[in-house]
């Protein structure tokens, strides 16, 4: 088996391009004498690759007290590890040290927190969170977990692709943070952490970010005497408006990323040391959390790997019982995402089952999900779980029996999706250019990462216009939601990156709030100097991320002064080519005084006053400001947009006359397939029309999508 | 047209049972050429009743001017009266004040606000709300409705059907509370509630409480030295687990549902003083508030109607694009709760369209939401909208053309939508005896409607083991949910009433925090004395309502004290006649002693600690105390409840082998109805066996629930 290489579009097997079909596949669980057949059935449905967790708590019982066979199969890494070379199917490795799994102390050993508490993850307040939650940095969870890899990790690097064996990629840890955030907050452990420690973490990243006291207590609006002397704030004593508060509650904020990333770094230090050569990957709990592993990208390196997990339902709790479009939304900016930080989009947790019986999974719910993520971009995934059995005993969570729903039951018995996973794997096989396809996009999102993860820290506005949180969720649900229902194509950019600033060719979206980088702000006017054509809403950054003044985008655009529509009726009308759109519905609106060359395009109806105006720029760039947030809920909102962004030059690439199905088109070469998602309920109709980039329009016939279900058809024009 | 009159099982003509079956219909957005035609559509369609508002702000655009035809049918309310009549349907009107209607202001006047800013609803701190949340009791806003009041009720009095007009129902306000709690929480106008005044309604309403001020300064914790010294506490300020903190919480929700009853009876005074001889009616917002309307219930009396609105989507942030089992649960507790407050369960607004075109109700859909309260009981229903049209100009706030995606569409177009009420129409012509038709039932829930309503108030433990706030969400997403899941079929029966103390034939099921009123348990243990079984769980109260110790069940049932279990692993075991189920998921457990002569039917399997017992009671009951909670998820859960069950004597009236698909087994005489209910977005398979309260088990087959439907079918057995 040849090494398993990767760039930001997809997997490489020995100079050919490859989807990785991987199945998540425990040996702790499933019955040894069924491996075989288990294997060989996923590779039947296309499968090239298996999953698994090594589980510490069940390898090392008693402290310093190593099993790795047990005769039946429970402990047997290895046999397991041979077998799947034999059946020709890769391994990602997942040795922890957490790892949850549906096993009691998220995998971890009881006799690591019955003997050292002091390991748990602490509140502000030192209060233990409880089981599973580590504090990452603690010394001694750290010497209890290299002992841990002491033993297992020479057993995975005999076992890597370099050397003859099946593992393909290791990964370190599982959805790291989730088990802090989930149930607690952020991590406060004073030790862990270096509270008051000259050499501890937290003085020494104060140090690093602000070199001086004088410019911390400035930035904290406060009169600290060293840097050991400075604690967090809570949310709660925090003035959540107050800038040098934000300021503190954002900088633990990055701490915390940091010191998760030194973890990172521990972790991959000690497999390398031990000889794992493989890439070492790692599993973002959930979209929302993809923007927290920004730092940790920048230090890996060459060498990892970053992928998400994308569940759409896991108990009754969840917004949702099947897949959603708000669901396709969060898959979109996801797999968008990592690709975006260098990585082929990968699921490394695609449904398939659930821990719970109710609400269930249903098959063809999940093939809507797999199309779905598809249709967006994905290069790789792996079911989680493809197939379950027996807990070893006492150490279940959830069960006994850990069957999961999955495509392979506990027993051994074939179940529905097992089908569906067929013949999605078919469906792969069957247009082996798909993954090196791009979407073919008429639009684009900016991403800022910082806003991605701006709630974490950034709660109200004060004397700011808008909080950065709530631009990102006015980009979600609102112009990305509208934009997709106005059968807009986008795909994202990445503002930390130069790479798109050069390109003109669409127009750039940016949802913006007070706080924007002077690198970013400068982007996007080299992007108009050079031409670009840009729809800034709603308001315009006034000061950079550390929250000082910077206005650089805003004196490049005139200047101009917003302030907050606070007018009892506001009607919000869009001045389109073609004609007015009236009474447009907004959540928000900020009124400004364009710039005297300006055009008004948007204006509230009841005092005339101007809300969106459109500005032609130096280098020959045009830019509309609109002074309005939405969440989408009405067809108006769509042609207000496409109002706007015709202003601007757009033209779409392909369009659904029912807003309700989203459509994606991924082209490579003369080939194209056309995704056309229904992830409602109901079965829906809808006529496409492509238009190609050599211009022209093709008629692509009407469709019926059934309920929950995504039609893919070749598009040759 | 005959009066329409009703009782707690349906509604009647001239002694003849009847469904209402409404349809809203504006006469100020629908063309007036149009009017007649549409009411036609929908009697067609089998509606007997349209409901509109009268909006304030069209009829009184300023103050003292009211207009009431203004040619072109905008106002032309008594026209509008006029066709119905001659089409011969009832009509419900509601003039309001407030209504909402996506009309800007709330439907209320624009120079209300302008003039009159004062009378806004205010938060604690003093800060008005914003519009248009107003100050029920405000004596400028009592003033200026009296005075629309005054217009309009003289109008509706000399139409309604005891005059030969239409009017068969009259609605006051709209959807009370909704606007302040929606919009900032309760309200705390110091001028409407009168702090700090002794005839005002604050002090008045704590004297009548309390009755002398030492009892207030126990209960409270402090030292006031007169009623009109007391002011509210903020959630922000009290301490959530301290008991007289709770307590002043609890008092000013109290007295916040008071101020809003004293609304309501002043409104039905100025109805009926100007004649208006109809039952009054009122819907409460949604399933979750119908408890808020208790005491109002008891106030208003016998001409009193209450109804409650249950949407599923009404834009993308609600829970589901569509009905999900979880709609369903909260329907099912919906219409027991207004059947056990004396009303034929009526859904007063029943999604017909949406105020958001995405996501989008689909027809199907829609289909699935009525013949899922169809099946849950519902006996009439208004559905919001039935026909849509163009704004009065300046006066929509979601958008100038009101079509909402209503079966009739804003320019008289006729939707599938139609088809499906013409459908629905048609089923229950189809099936007369329905509306007096009873749920075959083979288990109860116990209601408690202040424990419904506890999370107003309630928000910590402090000392007491478990709040009436988490027992009442264990009911709903545990018990209850499992109890469906495991083909139960539950009516719910009321602690504040006697009238289910004396049926023991079904098993109950209580749901119970620290607190419960001695009525409450006085009428369990009653039951218990009757040789009534019932399953408590997960505590037994320690306090009264207004937490003053109170352990009447806890001492007739030998005392026991619970604990909380912290242990790190707990494996719950339940041991059913057949056998025992082990490690089954729990979120919490709750250890306690049980008495001498009990026998241990759960476990933890780690400490061998029980937690739970069954144990006979005096007058033969028998009781099964289980310390355990959990949200529903696994199917151990619903064999441990089964089992438990069992053991009380539970006969299952009617099993479904597919633990998706619920069931509602509706009687009436020989006749039946099997509702079968798949509200998921695959099509799924179920074999039904029902066991007649006769005896034997009749196989009804296999049947195949095609996605999102509900499949009804007559049993005869």
């Amino acid at each position: 088996m040849k090494p398993i290489t990767f760039d930001s579009n997809c997997y490489w097997i020995d100079g050919r391009p490859i989807y990785l079909n991987s199945g998540e596949f425990h040996y702790f669980r499933v019955p040894k004498p069924d491996w075989r057949r288990r294997m060989e059935l996923f590779k039947e449905a296309g499968g090239n690759c298996l999953a698994t967790y090594i589980p510490w708590l069940i390898h090392e019982p008693e402290e310093g007290h190593f099993v790795f066979d047990s005769g039946d199969g429970t402990t047997d890494l290895e046999g397991f590890l041979e077998t799947a070379r034999e059946t020709e199917l890769y391994v990602i490795a997942r040795p922890g040290p957490y790892q949850y799994s549906e096993l009691i102390y998220g995998g971890l050993p009881s006799w690591l927190f019955d003997r050292y508490p002091e390991v748990q993850a602490h509140t502000l307040e030192g209060r233990p969170f409880g089981l599973p939650s580590v504090s990452y940095l603690h010394p001694t969870f750290l010497t209890k977990a290299r002992a841990w890899f002491d033993a297992v990790c020479p057993l995975l690097a005999g076992q890597t692709v370099q050397r003859g064996g099946p593992i393909a990629f290791t990964q370190f840890d599982n959805e790291l943070m989730g088990v802090h955030i989930w149930f607690g907050g952020l991590d406060y452990n004073a030790e862990a952490m270096g509270f008051g420690d000259p050499e501890g973490h937290y003085p020494r990243f104060l140090a690093d970010r602000y070199g001086s006291l004088i410019e911390l207590n400035e930035a904290y609006a406060a009169d600290y005497e060293s840097f050991t002397e400075v604690r967090p704030i809570s949310s709660a004593e925090a003035d959540p408006g107050r800038t040098s508060d934000i300021r503190r509650l954002r900088d633990y904020f990055h701490f915390y990323l940091h010191v998760t990333t030194v973890y990172a770094q521990t972790l991959c230090a000690w497999l390398r040391d031990h000889g794992v050569d493989t890439p070492l990957i790692h599993n973002s709990a959930n979209p929302d959390m993809n923007a927290y592993f920004v730092e940790m990208v920048e230090t890996l390196g060459e060498d990892f790997l970053l992928g998400s997990d994308h569940y759409y339902n896991l108990d009754q709790t969840w917004p949702q019982n099947n897949p959603t479009p708000q669901y396709a939304r969060n898959v979109l900016l996801s797999n968008e995402s990592l690709r975006l930080l260098g990585y082929p989009p990968t699921i490394l947790e695609l449904p398939s089952g659930s821990c719970s019986d109710w609400p269930p999974i249903t098959a063809s719910d999940a093939h809507a999900c797999y199309m779905t993520n598809l249709a967006y971009g994905m290069k790789g995934h792996n079911y989680y779980v493809f197939t379950g059995g027996p807990n070893p005993p006492g150490a279940g969570e959830t069960t006994d029996l850990y069957d999961y729903g999955a495509p392979i039951g506990a027993h051994g018995q074939v179940r529905p999706l097992y089908e569906v996973q067929a013949a999605f794997g078919q469906f792969i096989d069957d247009h082996p250019w798909l993954v090196q396809a791009e979407r073919e996009h008429d639009i684009r999102f900016a991403i800022n990462f910082e806003s991605a993860r701006a709630d974490r820290y950034w709660q109200a506005r004060g004397d700011l216009l808008f909080t950065n949180a709530e631009a990102w969720r006015f980009l979600a649900a609102g112009l990305l939601t509208t934009g997709l229902c106005a059968s807009l194509s986008p795909v994202c950019v990445n503002l930390d990156a130069d790479d798109w600033v050069d390109d003109t060719a669409t127009p750039l979206i940016v949802a913006t709030g007070a706080a924007m980088s002077q690198a970013h702000q400068e982007r996007i006017v080299a992007f108009l100097q050079r031409g670009g054509r840009a729809l800034i809403a709603p308001v315009l950054p006034t000061v950079d991320e550390t929250f000082v003044p910077c206005t650089v985008l805003s004196d490049f655009l005139g200047a101009p002064s917003f302030r907050r529509g606070v007018e009892a009726v506001i009607r919000v009308v869009i001045k389109g080519v073609e004609g007015e759109i009236r009474n447009v519905l907004k959540n928000e609106v900020f009124f400004a005084a364009p710039p005297e060359d300006a055009v008004v395009v948007g204006y509230d109806e009841c005092t005339d006053a101007p809300l969106a105006w459109e500005v032609a720029t130096s280098g020959g760039g045009r830019v509309i400001l609109l002074g309005m947030t939405w969440e989408h809920r009405k067809d108006e909102q769509s042609q207000a947009l496409l109002a706007l962004l015709n202003r601007l030059g757009l033209s779409r690439v392909i369009i659904s006359t029912n807003p309700a199905i989203w459509l994606a088109l991924r082209t490579r070469g003369s080939k194209s397939l056309l995704f056309m998602m229904n992830l409602f309920s109901s079965s829906m109709k809808t006529k496409v029309v492509y238009r190609p980039g050599s211009g022209g329009q093709v008629d692509l016939g009407e469709h019926q999508i059934e309920a929950m279900s995504v039609k893919a058809v070749e598009v040759r024009p």
